[in-house]
């Protein structure tokens, strides 16, 4: 039987601000990103998502970010030390763990949002800084990455578990990376076309590049957004398919070792 | 051999600004509450307070406030609700013990900062929600009170463990409660007198209250201060005189059950 | 002919996080009290709302808050001293002057926001720190109050220009207070009738309390809400309703001497 | 009658914590370069600021940032549009000129802080958008710049009146660029031979590079520091020299055109 983990990032509103639809994509993903107050996120929204992910038997993870609440996360902040970039991250991690463990769920793993995510890619540094707060954190959590960069290569150097992702909703060229989404066709907005290529990835093991060459993947995890109305009838779509398909949906945390 | 632990309010810094001389006082004190970035403290600063505290034997505590970094958490924010403030309370607790696991450290126990604290004293919703908080992070953190106010009794209805302190530099009226910092002479500034007064408070189990009689306490821990030089003097002196008068100071953690 | 003017708060989004219907607002009133920073609104949004309240005739004014991006202004904070809050009032009008003069645009009055609004009706020395903030950076702009109250007062004392608003949406007791939000009915749900009673205010100047009694009022303007699309669709019926009843919608700006 | 200016950044603390002796420094030199809010300072640290300035005859300007308090508007924040880094600068302009509206003193000049200042001297879009923000507010404002970069070719195409610093403790190659920090003796420490190099430049109108070349200047004003107390000690060391070499020390804002 095949299975694979869907997993989005959620817990993102901020006091009366609203952002995603989390009740909604919490019955359709099988693991959530919950954002830790540095980009988004604050204690309320935390215990509520992770209570509700609770309740829906769906695992989640830490989704630390550079401290900037005003810019998403989003913005490219340079200037910190790795080291520094650690404790921050280490500090984020804690405090999800401490709405976990009073929601009585537990964190099984991290994933970099935004900039964060973005420099710790190419960044032998920051990556390193990364996977060394997700380890001194607790050397059980799961590092979930895009696979090929500096991100992956620092969980290996650590010895994490790790788990590899790909977008559902976007284009990869000739050598596994996403295309620009400054290119034509770079973002699928059809849900339909979403599904299909989902399912592919999931039962033949590959992707089709945009030169229509098959690359061998293996992968753990497909994320999928919440942010608008469409994406959420994207992600639902794509769990439906996947289970029409013969496809289980379950966390990764339940099956990696 | 009689024992007693000093406490102090620690990384209290923020970004490039600096706040008391924590590094003085860690080889004073025994315990140290720590800061958690509601009303001050940043991941960098709780990891270097963690680490050195470490390093110098010190007990470490949550010191969580209600989220006012302008305020320094001493404004007085009314209108949240306690199931809310717990939520708050529990993410800085966790976001401590992240940092203390990374540190090779431990958090023992938690203190209210500022407003909260203060609300919390009087409070019923609010102490239970400081209380719940604690006990919902780690059921083994010891809670440490002022005695006789809401926090206490809240501690004791969820069976906390609880340490009871005193201010090394503030009267005490007939009924054991601080006078008011508006009363000539509420806050005692010369360090021999304040040591004197806490040398009587450990060898003989009473404070000389400001009418002149003595009060029957039983205290856990004495509160000293690092924000201003003659703040740390003093605390040197006390700690100097505590052990001249055959006093350990050691960290409360160690001693209760 | 009758005129009366039509305010509601905007440029409360913050950053990625949207509040409101800012565009379909900026169609519907004469006048609009925009955030300035403090508990919601950026410079981005504030440049935009004030452009586009430019191109759309509507004029501006700006709606100062406590520092408290967390609660949008709505937790009560006490502890700050008069003269602080006047100079946290007074950083946030200039602010909004500085933004008005780049995008062609005036600051015409000053609408205190949430809690802010609601300690200072009742603090004469709250009310008359906004006051003397409003003066203090230019004299001629208008304080828009609630009748009745320690604002309006303040403001008579200073001898500001004043506008007195009421609320679309609610209702009022016979001494001309708002009633109390948990008493049922206390909030207009319904567009037509909310029309029907602000028809009967700006034509017979009475307002029927909830008892039946005519209350008379002197009224320059009215707020109506655009934080969801059931407000935003009751502000364009009032709207409607006004001008199908021959009532002029304009700037009170425009009027007041 | 030779006169020159001398600059300093001020008003950096926030809330509790303090930077700088501004007390001090507002002795010291003609003009302060006020921060706003959004690396350091808040109302009642600038308006204390600025009337103090007004008290001794200092002019001030703004000292705009990026929003980053945490980083105290040092760390270098790509992927913000000129267009929106404008409305920023706007908006601290326009904050300050409300503030210095309430302490009867007048905004006369605009300096831009830290990081935005870094960029913004390399990059032309950043540039312009600093010198649009400027004119925008008031063309009347002077622009502050470094000679020969980008911002002063952004004022030189927006018609702006500018003044060129130099800094009094750093030293310059033959080009008249700042030499690397990373140099030794790229920072001058000794009060005498800072002293001796300003009245130089003053009295000569030229700059000895390390290389011992006599570089041409047209120096309107000089940065000294006033962030510890040796900064301070030779803040003061300077203007004693100027006034004891016959130099009179008073704010640009009056003697250019």
């Amino acid at each position: 039987m095949t299975t694979v983990d869907l997993n989005s990032d959620m817990g993102e509103s901020f006091g009366v601000y609203k952002m995603g639809d989390d009740a909604a994509m919490l019955k359709i993903v099988s693991t959530a990103n919950v954002a830790c107050g540095f980009h988004a996120g604050d204690p309320l929204i935390m215990y509520e998502t992770v209570a509700t992910a609770k309740a829906n038997g769906v695992a989640i993870g830490a989704h630390p970010s550079f401290r900037d609440l005003w810019g998403f996360g989003r913005r490219p902040i340079h200037g910190e030390r790795p080291d520094d970039v650690m404790k921050e991250v280490i500090y984020q991690i804690g405090a999800l763990q401490g709405i976990a463990s009073a929601a009585g769920h537990r964190v099984t793993h991290v994933k970099t949002h935004g900039s964060l995510g973005n420099l710790a890619e190419g960044d032998e540094g920051l990556a390193m800084a990364v996977a060394r707060a997700t380890k001194a954190v607790d050397a059980g959590l799961i590092l979930m990455v895009t696979p090929g960069n500096q991100l992956e290569r620092a969980g290996e150097r650590l010895g994490l578990r790790m788990v590899r992702e790909v977008y559902a909703d976007r284009t990869y060229d000739d050598n596994g990376y996403l295309t620009s989404r400054k290119l034509p066709g770079a973002v699928i907005h059809d849900a339909k076309a979403a599904t299909a290529r989902v399912i592919q990835m999931v039962q033949t093991r590959t992707i089709t590049a945009v030169s229509g060459k098959k690359l061998l993947v293996n992968i753990d995890t497909i994320c999928v957004h919440g942010d608008n109305p469409a994406a959420v009838d994207m992600a639902r779509a794509i769990r439906a398919g996947l289970e029409a398909a013969g496809v289980t949906v379950s966390p990764f945390a339940q099956t990696i070792n």
